[in-house]
């Protein structure tokens, strides 16, 4: 079914504009109609343009009418605009159906629509990361694109599910829990429970903000990229000490990749930090969850109210249609 | 003046251990009784011994008696301490004169003693890298001590002072406003307030939680080591979307060091952050506070009340006697 697709650029300016255009054609090969906003591939110093710039095409993307709104990378630059974000536009344009897709920096956009309107964002891929691949690994930004040579199967089914009204939920295996470290997710179903997170170190960085959701009784899913474990465990720390991650009825722990262990870590690792967390904690914390800055990766509603059923390793996340 | 120091690890395992005896043994060259705490050298993964090693190691130092106590390094493990802390026994100890001495990972203990008890620590030195120069260069702990051969003067005579109970203030000189940039300095003397901060990624770590301590009217320092400037904005960002740099009279930020720009920046580097968030704010933003992970630097009473006078880009922060 054809949809109509905006692309802008709320946070990092695009560098692999190879990439920008191989993601645009392969939505319209997937026989969507792709509009590119004017500013999606300007850049000031690191950002898609100074501020008014991006501030302005998030706020175009809001008026575009479009079916869905991408973003075409992440970075950092969105925590900056949040105080001069139009919430009530966001919250009508995505009242009326528009879907904002995107990752990474985008978690502070997402989280902030949450807290102040409550209205649902997906979490889900960039353009240029999730259908860019294909090229040469472009270093510039600091990531790679286009290792793959086609989007992965996967991430493609579940955004086209989304876009066309019918994602339902998503499930996953656990990994195992390492012999010794505890293992404390009894099977159990837990009811309306409202899906939010994203980005662990964006989300972090908004804690004591008027941009951070009070969300009791939640289901709260992490991902990080090229952190280590020990700035990992700062920031649940942080989450712990604040009460948040006591008050949720799950942590679902997604995919941290990229960092580098050291000497000096002797046996520390991500392991270590999640049988730290599931010690300190009652709620239930589950691992690898299919999202974060890899691949395969489900598109997860933000502020949407969810079932979580957990047997063994095996967890579903239901959202119905939504 | 003799006096009884007392060295203990509360956070990172010590790897470099001839930085640490060279530590010990320059400061009783100065001609100090230097007592070793039991677990200092203790390591378990990345830490100076398992959390109740540490909690007990701090506990001990607070029960020494001693004139000073000084951190053997920073590194990382305090946040996790925080709730088993015992706050008044630590308060007390400072109170009966014990100086409480460290940086970077310290400044948890440091922002969390002051928030429950209001008792005054010192930022300033730990022992490696701060008296334990000398030697060849060791990097097994992802930092390099030993460059210079001899500790810096100027950090040695503030030691000194603070241990001998005759340190009254620091004066420097800030930094050159980049032409087109922002100055909003005018000179003022800003009268009885308090002095507090540290490390801005520990800082912000415990902002939401309850050891991150309510001060208005305060004057708050920063530095950091090995943060990209888009990393130090974004925790900038929320200290001020957390309304807690608005309040301060002043903000003093110390050195920045050991990050890397890459060809991604395009010009942002971190007169742009500082640029960025004079115009933010209308709180004083000064520079080049000689306090960071840097050989020269001085010792800073947490939670004392101080005067800051601001003549052109000379500034000078007193507190009197404490």
């Amino acid at each position: 079914m054809k949809k109509h697709i905006y692309i802008y650029s709320p946070s990092g300016a695009v560098r692999d504009k190879a990439a920008f255009k191989r993601g645009v054609a392969r939505l319209e090969l997937l026989g969507h109609e792709v509009e590119v906003d004017e500013a999606a591939l300007s850049s000031f110093q690191r950002f898609a343009g100074d501020d008014e710039t991006r501030l302005a095409a998030i706020h175009r993307a809001a008026d575009s009418g479009a079916d869905l709104a991408l973003i075409s990378r992440g970075g950092y630059g969105l925590t900056r605009l949040l105080p001069d974000l139009r919430y009530k536009k966001i919250a009508k344009a995505i009242d009326k159906g528009m879907l904002f897709v995107g990752i990474s920096d985008f978690t502070a956009f997402q989280t902030a629509v949450l807290a102040k309107t409550g209205a649902i964002t997906w979490a889900g891929p960039a353009l240029c990361e999730g259908f860019g691949v294909g090229g040469e690994p472009d270093t510039l930004d600091g990531h790679t694109h286009g290792e793959a040579q086609v989007p992965d199967d996967i991430m493609e089914a579940c955004f086209d599910e989304v876009l066309s009204g019918q994602g339902e939920g998503a499930g996953w295996r656990q990994h195992r829990v390492p012999a010794g470290d505890t293992m404390d997710s009894p099977n159990r179903v837990i009811h309306n429970a409202v899906l939010w997170g994203g980005n662990l170190t964006v989300l972090t960085s908004m804690l004591g903000t008027p941009y951070f959701p009070e969300i009791k009784n939640g289901v709260l899913f992490l991902e990080d990229v090229a952190e280590h474990p020990y700035r990992i465990e700062r920031m649940l720390t942080q989450l712990l000490h604040a009460g948040i991650l006591a008050r949720q009825k799950a942590i679902l722990l997604g995919q941290f990749t990229d960092y580098k262990l050291t000497p000096h870590d002797r046996g520390f690792k991500l392991p270590s930090v999640i049988n730290w967390l599931r010690h300190k904690i009652k709620t239930p914390v589950l691992t690898n969850l299919p999202y974060g800055h890899v691949a395969t990766k489900v598109l997860l509603p933000v502020g949407a109210s969810t079932d979580l059923s957990i047997e063994g390793r095996d967890a579903l996340l239901v959202w119905g249609h939504l």
